[in-house]
């Protein structure tokens, strides 16, 4: 029994690895034999609605088989799901299609093994407690959102204590909330520890007050003991699958915790990361968050997945998908078009791959990986598998921390979105959002500037009107929201709607 | 390996049991060898308030220890504990205490394997659809509550959408809601599926419409494939101990699932099941709603568990407990008196035995079990033993469907409160309630006399004022809910505050 087994238990038809308790024993003891696995993002097109994937998880599935089918030690680290969303029928399950699938789909789309319920129960409970201390006048105002795993429309705005208080408030899906963010971005329990006890639980008297004023820490991670473990899972070829927390790209910060990640690279070669919504969302989080201020791995590759349609129906927004494409290139990191066709669309590979060449792309890779799975990408990663074998692990560049966030934020608008300065705006009451926030921090003795940016917007847009001409693209910015705990700024920018809880369709 | 382990799987520390499939192979293999055990109920006096236990659990452990220390295949099946409310510190887990124990209490307090966090999901998915419903005109209002599993007492009553349509609405916890009593009351997913079907859903046009008029059921059952399976653990000593659904006797059915019991008694020789708070509340409701109406096993023996000083302390409830004590044995339930010690009182005993003596108990069980655990009882079992083994399972009373609802409460208050018919009384507005109900039935084509009925009140009182005379005592009866998918109505009565929804204390 190898020493990994002790931190695997059983989990009904998935298997739980604990993560923080394995990387702490290779850490603590350098010889133990280990791999150091290269990371590879598996991004996408922006989509044309949330609603409609580009095929990222089926691609991630087939493609984790294609390299096992050529001898290579590869494995996948997915994101959970939101159950909800899935169950609501809003929205396919993320756990791929097909002959890419999982062995267990439904159980992946429809709670794994309640890691998310856990969360949920645990940010429940610490609005419970903020309750209480404005019962007990530790409190005046709460500045922690209640959560849902199922989406509600009515939820979005609601009124609790009814008859009496009145007070308002939000609720927002649970995979967005601080104390996911927190599960993702923490390397130990001490470290979610510590990062509870530093999350805003309202004011009192105009100042911020933390809830480890006044909570006993260990009734939150008592409930999250199970839930901070990835699980472990396999695709029908029998390929190894990591799966936990983050999605919602678009209004969190949308990556699995950095700890599957690593877990993964300490078993495998390659480890598949899946980043959406699409390049503007997930892999600019992974790479502008986990990479450089988390210390998350550098992709050594990125394979970047489209439809035939997306690419080519809508022509003011054709420019999206090379835009990612070269986008990553000018990082350094090796990007491959991918894409994944539909039924009936089999004659159209010729015509694509000029379409790629014409844009100056590497080699396309092409399938219907819904029908053909791992089959059909098998013979066509050549490129990506020398891209990714031939270089050492990427050094990440350097960390935006101190950056004004203002010019933080325009450098984002700038490189993600291809909109410059000049054209970043700012909407009514933006300014005084940003002095309070600012305020906030240095209440907490902190300094804005160190925060780590989360851009919230739609998942579908970049801009304000990705439809425009490239000169006259701009983005708005509407609001800030610090997340303390999480060493997280969260920036609402483009004017498209962002609904953090969906109704259902 | 035996046909049982089949249908067994590791779950993290626990075991989970496909209870419905494992049932379902002995119903149709008559040949199987199985074991017909027997049931016990752990009940309690009446608590002096819900958050002081009397320590049924703590006896329910130390109960089989000692029955398994006397070579008796004993196992105890308790309900899941309502996590919230024990992570939120306003009661103690219900996981025993002491040598009286189980082996991972924390994990069976915050969340076991994530079952009532599944059922939370589907309920508040149910009413997600409804709210969709009522988008897509196909309802008026929306008939079923959100619910959570963190108390708040804000969530009494909320309004959502609110700035818009201001819905009134009320939160409940996950525990009380009906599908929870779907979950505890079936004996199989196809039942989940009918009796999910039938709940209402809300009014269009004044009449009910069905969950089963617009949803995909599967979605629904899909959320609970886990949740459906007991948890197996053990106590410190190793003796077998299921876990699954139904606390809160109070305000619901307050019992754990049929089948987890059946399951118990298809591998165990006693089955040790806890009816709490008090026997006018968890006991009351295993006999006159599981077993008269569901089929569930009548009792061979009763532990009715008291304090020393909950017995005595207050001259004016002192008549509580040798009335649940004498109404057990009246119903031919053998009763056997367990006095729980604190530390300090271990000089008591005499005293104690005496009273009990002179109140014409049969000879009390007494111990310190937190201290001592099953050693304290494995000496004094011989007349429970002699009870249990010496008679057949006895029959079950008649069922009760069909008798008026009214007759129905006032029956209850006779025979589980001491308050005859005389002395229940209707608050303004109960008979307009209870018309609605009889309305809302003959509208589904059903008759309401025909439902079981679930007393809602305080865990802490029977009548209106239990301190007041015995020929004064009364009981008010204040509104009607039918739940029709679980086939209960529930009625609210005394003049008791219940709260659905604690505040954190």
């Amino acid at each position: 029994m190898s020493v990994y087994e002790n931190y695997v238990t059983q989990f009904g038809s998935f298997k739980k690895i604990d993560a923080f308790g394995y990387l702490d024993y290779l850490e603590g003891h350098p010889d133990e034999p280990r791999k150091h696995g290269k990371v590879v993002l598996v991004t996408a097109d922006t989509p044309l609605k949330a609603s409609r994937g580009e095929g990222k998880t089926t691609t991630t599935i087939a493609l984790i088989d294609a390299l096992r089918a050529r001898g290579i030690d590869a494995a996948a680290v997915l994101r959970q799901p939101s159950m909800g969303i899935t169950a609501a029928g809003s929205k396919g399950g993320a756990s791929g299609g097909g002959k890419a699938s999982l062995t267990h789909p439904e159980l992946v789309d429809w709670g794994l093994c309640g890691e998310m319920a856990a969360i949920a129960a645990a940010q429940n409970l610490l609005v419970a407690f903020a309750e209480k201390a404005v019962d007990d006048e530790r409190l005046d105002t709460i500045a922690v959102p209640r959560v849902s795993e199922t989406p509600s429309r009515s939820l979005r705005r609601v009124r609790v204590d009814d008859g009496k208080n009145n007070i308002a408030e939000r609720v927002v899906l649970t995979p967005t909330c601080e104390l996911t963010q927190i599960v993702v971005l923490s390397r130990s329990m001490d470290e979610i520890s510590n990062r509870v006890s530093n999350m805003v639980a309202g004011e009192k008297d105009g100042q911020p007050v933390r809830f480890g004023d006044f909570i006993d820490l260990w009734r939150i991670t008592n409930i999250l003991t199970e839930a901070v473990k990835p699980a472990y899972t396999e695709t029908m070829q029998g390929s190894p699958v990591y799966v936990h927390c983050g999605p919602f790209a678009n209004v969190s910060i949308g990556i699995p915790s950095l700890v599957s990640v690593e877990m993964a690279c300490a078993r495998h070669d390659v480890v598949v990361v899946e980043a959406g919504y699409g390049t503007d969302a997930g892999a600019q989080k992974w790479l502008d968050i986990a990479a450089r201020e988390y210390g998350a791995q550098w992709p050594s590759a990125a394979i970047v997945v489209t439809r035939a349609t997306t690419w080519r129906d809508d022509p003011t927004l054709r420019w999206r998908y090379p835009f990612h494409v070269h986008r990553l290139e000018s990082l350094g990191i090796p990007a491959f078009p991918m894409i994944n066709l539909w039924d009936g669309e089999d004659d159209q590979v010729l015509e694509l791959r000029q379409q790629a060449s014409h844009l100056k792309f590497r080699e396309p890779i092409v399938g219907n990986l819904f029908r053909d799975g791992g089959d059909a990408l098998v013979n066509q990663l050549d490129g990506f598998v020398a891209a990714v074998q031939n270089e050492g692990i990427p050094s990440v560049p350097g960390s935006h921390k101190g950056m004004d966030i203002l010019e933080h934020v325009r450098w984002i608008a700038d490189s993600a979105y291809g909109v410059p300065a000049e054209r970043v705006v700012m909407r009514d009451g933006f300014s005084e959002s940003l002095q309070d926030a600012r305020a906030l921090c240095a209440a907490l003795g902190q300094d804005l500037n160190d925060y780590a940016v989360v851009a919230v917007k739609s998942p579908a847009t970049m801009t304000d009107n990705d439809s425009a001409p490239e000169e006259s693209r701009s983005v708005t910015l509407k609001k800030v929201e610090v997340h303390a705990g999480a060493g997280l700024v969260q920036v609402n920018l483009t004017s498209s709607l962002t609904t953090p809880m969906p109704k259902i369709v």
